[in-house]
């Protein structure tokens, strides 16, 4: 039955499915239980299974539309709409647009937005209207005074706290810590223009260098909540799970986003972070209000955003987020032998970087010099020791000095600058490689590294730019003679019609070096 | 001024500009004499100058459109409209219509077309409705039986023939010869992807794989003409030139369309031929019906359509066809420093070859073995000795068996097949490179012989295909669950809907090799 949504929108209740799905608690806005009652998964999936939904949108084998959403695929509205939910869609959107009018739309449900290029290089912090975000539903709209926590699992103590009680100095001590979160998805687009992959229905958006942005987040180490208010985890607890309060759809089946840690990774330091606030602000909706995780070192995925249960586990979370997405696989793995057990599980970041500036295929005119700027990470517990430069796609290198680089932090990234010499005219392909604490450095090419999921393109970033030498006297006149007839030198490929040689100039060049040999 | 060309197009003749341009002779129709009356030139020049013309298409920094013609840039007919002979450009339309329906229409006026690639494979001899066309001017169209062709410059006896006259076996020896013809923009596509250049006011067109073709021309080697007909050439000859019966225009100045090659090469065996005939039939007006010039192992643009005037010069023609345009530049020169007498004159062209099945970014089903077909040419007298292909980028090479390569001519091109052992699943890239008889090969990327007029791609050419082993045993479970599940593979990006391992199997994966060390 193919889907068709004006069934579900504005019908009367009696057309709706046999069971609409309630909201579960007063002030708990589009947030619906689904782990705890299998039955009405089970109802859901059957709704579900009923429907031929719009197919995901084919995009990695043509140029991406010049719009704003880039991406506007109808298929989870229509799977909202089928469970009579799909107010849950809108509400999102409007969020987006109160929140976050300035960034690049990727994709318009779940939401997936960009920071512009020119946002990123604001300052090391990212402005919370600028910082990229990756959804993986809808956004629900949760009352601060309404909310509980709930930590079950392989704990000494279950428990339920409130926002108040986690804020609360005297019950446990508060963090700001520094980090930077990216998608594993950033810079994607590179992968795809060169060697399209990725099968999964949830349509994994073309990123380019802006699914990266980093915060000061305030909250508690959930290594204290666990010890001060659980009692303490149960000695077979291994990994920490996080569900969030969407609604999320895998293969026909119905879900609250779910994650997990290593119980080792939450021990450590303040590396594992309750978080209510973002550079000195209550969260945005859009980035989890009112509590969030923030994982530090990992992908951006386990920082599960509107946080309402941590499950501690003796294996990992059994999520379709955990265990079927975000994982990463040999080049020799695709459609054809693809399986969820044979990719690993992609949970802390690599080292990795990107020119922000000039953008690829500039014209640059200069005087010998080049400037680029951009970002540089590494995640994982290290951090940016040293940033390189290649004027030549990767056979010299220059580095940035230190002083051009913004503060080490433990978890986020460095902004750079360089200036590079640059003799050579026409087109440059500039590269940026980065090493981290470790001595770790990114795989030179993108073919280097290519996986089917497209995730963690961390080969070194490259842009071309048409390089345009003023200290060139040749190009200096040049330029001096188009200035005098009023022309520019851009758009590049823009002929110029005044005539650049007299005849005789011609002539006299010709006949002293003529095309034909002697005998 | 700017350009409105309904001022011309229908109006009466009082509203058109005060000259209008006369054709030449009966029996001569769209061929208007500019060479000879340079005053004739100048009125023409004075009236272009009047008015500022539709710009030149910027396609070179976007993804070119999915039409055909792709590419229709009013300015030519603009200019011809100014000069009242805009009825030259929807003529010479007809005839691509008419002559050439099944081509790839590049660029609609001057005409460029392009062979489709299933085309290009049907044999060693292109058909002659298949074979690629690049004018340079409108499509005259002209009585045979008032054909005649002037001889003259450093001739021992100017002379005039008619094409009884060429065609008198008693007269002059006919040839066949067997010839590939290419344009040196061949390929250009790949420069532009990735290095856009070119700011020439003719728009270069974004050629494929399929500006080359070869056919059997018949006619009367243009040595044995100047010497039975002309007396012979006078000592100081060192080039001749040719000139065809188009109008050609170059930034706001009008030229009869004008090339030339060394007197040398005309008097190297049959490498210059006048020739009336192509393939067993007379030329097409496409191709220069009723004579044109056929220069072997040359650039295709040295073979003069259209022929009407030939003379014998101390010094290349001063046409701009010749002098301002096909030149090879360096990777140093560009807009920014460009002048005529810096790049060398394309004549002869180089080793080069492409993959023309199976095409850029296929799916590939195989049993380990990936069979790929091509063309392979070298002019400048030289031919193909072997074709090797590559199926990791340019590492491991095979060479493609003699019996799979079609014959050797020496001034055409050889088709090849070969059938390439392959394990590698996932994206491949495959290229091919040729040798030819005096050990020449092919530079190994785009970006190794990149300049700035985007003329001869001669990089072993790349494609990138998705290789899906069936010999391996996980790919054919996989595409036997897919065939049992009622669904294809392609297309590749669209996600498996069903579920491709159990609970069970991938918990017992995960548990035997953990994402997580022992301790």
């Amino acid at each position: 039955m193919p889907f068709e949504p004006a069934e579900f929108e504005p019908a009367p209740l009696i057309k709706r499915p046999p069971i609409t799905f309630h909201e579960e608690k007063p002030g708990w806005e589009g947030y619906i239980e689904w782990e705890k009652y299998p039955e009405k998964k089970k109802i859901a999936q059957d709704i579900l299974h009923k429907y031929n939904f719009s197919l995901p949108p084919e995009f990695q084998f043509a140029p991406l539309p010049d719009t704003n959403p880039v991406i506007d695929s109808p298929r989870w509205k229509e799977y909202h709409d089928a469970l009579g939910i799909g107010y849950i869609v809108d509400h999102s959107w409007d969020v987006v647009q109160k929140e976050k009018p300035d960034i690049i739309h990727l994709l318009k449900f779940p939401y997936n937005g960009e920071t512009r290029r020119d946002q990123l290089l604001e300052g090391k912090i990212t402005d919370n209207k600028y910082h990229f975000v990756r959804n993986h539903g809808g956004i629900p709209d949760i009352d601060e005074d309404s909310f509980e926590l709930e930590i079950g699992g392989l704990v000494k103590s279950p428990v339920k706290l409130t926002l108040k009680d986690l804020k609360d100095p005297d019950q446990f001590p508060q963090h700001e810590v520094t980090v930077t979160l990216q998608c594993s998805g950033t810079r994607r687009i590179e992968q795809i223009r060169e060697y399209p992959g990725d099968g999964d229905e949830l349509i994994n958006a073309p990123w380019g260098e802006g699914a990266i942005g980093t915060a000061v987040y305030r909250g508690v180490p959930l290594k204290k909540v666990l010890k001060y208010a659980a009692g303490g985890v149960l000695p077979e607890c291994q990994h920490v799970e996080f569900i969030g309060a969407e609604t999320y759809f895998k293969k026909k089946n119905v879900f609250n986003y779910a994650v997990s840690v290593p119980y080792r990774k939450v021990r450590a330091n303040e590396e594992v972070l309750l978080a209510w606030e973002m550079n000195g602000e209550p969260l945005p909706k859009i980035h989890g209000f009112p509590l969030r995780v923030v994982v530090t070192g990992y992908i951006g995925a386990r920082s599960c955003k509107w946080l309402y249960k941590i499950n501690c586990l003796a294996e990992p979370s059994m999520g379709p987020v955990q265990r079927q997405e975000y994982l990463y696989y040999t080049a020799q793995i695709g459609k054809q032998n693809a399986k969820y057990s044979n990719g690993f599980s992609i949970q802390q970041m690599p080292v990795s970087s990107a020119i922000i500036e000039p953008e690829d295929k500039k014209v640059i005119i200069h005087d010998g010099t080049i400037t680029l700027r951009g970002w540089a990470y590494s995640g994982g517990g290290n951090w940016v020791e040293r940033v390189e430069v290649s004027p030549d796609g990767g056979s010299v290198w220059y580095a940035a000095k230190q002083e051009d680089i913004t503060d080490k932090h433990y978890h986020a990234w460095r902004l750079w600058k360089i200036d590079v010499p640059v003799d050579a005219e026409g087109w440059l392909e500039f590269c940026v490689r980065t090493w981290d604490s470790s001595n770790n450095t990114e795989p030179t090419y993108v073919r280097s590294a290519w996986n089917w999921d497209l995730h963690v393109t961390s080969s070194a970033h490259r842009i071309k730019v048409y390089s345009v030498n003023r200290s060139r006297p040749e190009t200096a006149a040049r330029l001096k003679f188009l200035d005098e007839h009023g022309l520019t030198f851009e758009p590049l490929t823009r002929p110029i019609e005044a005539s650049l040689e007299t005849e005789e100039e011609y002539l006299e060049s010709v006949r002293k070096y003529p095309r034909e040999p002697l005998s």
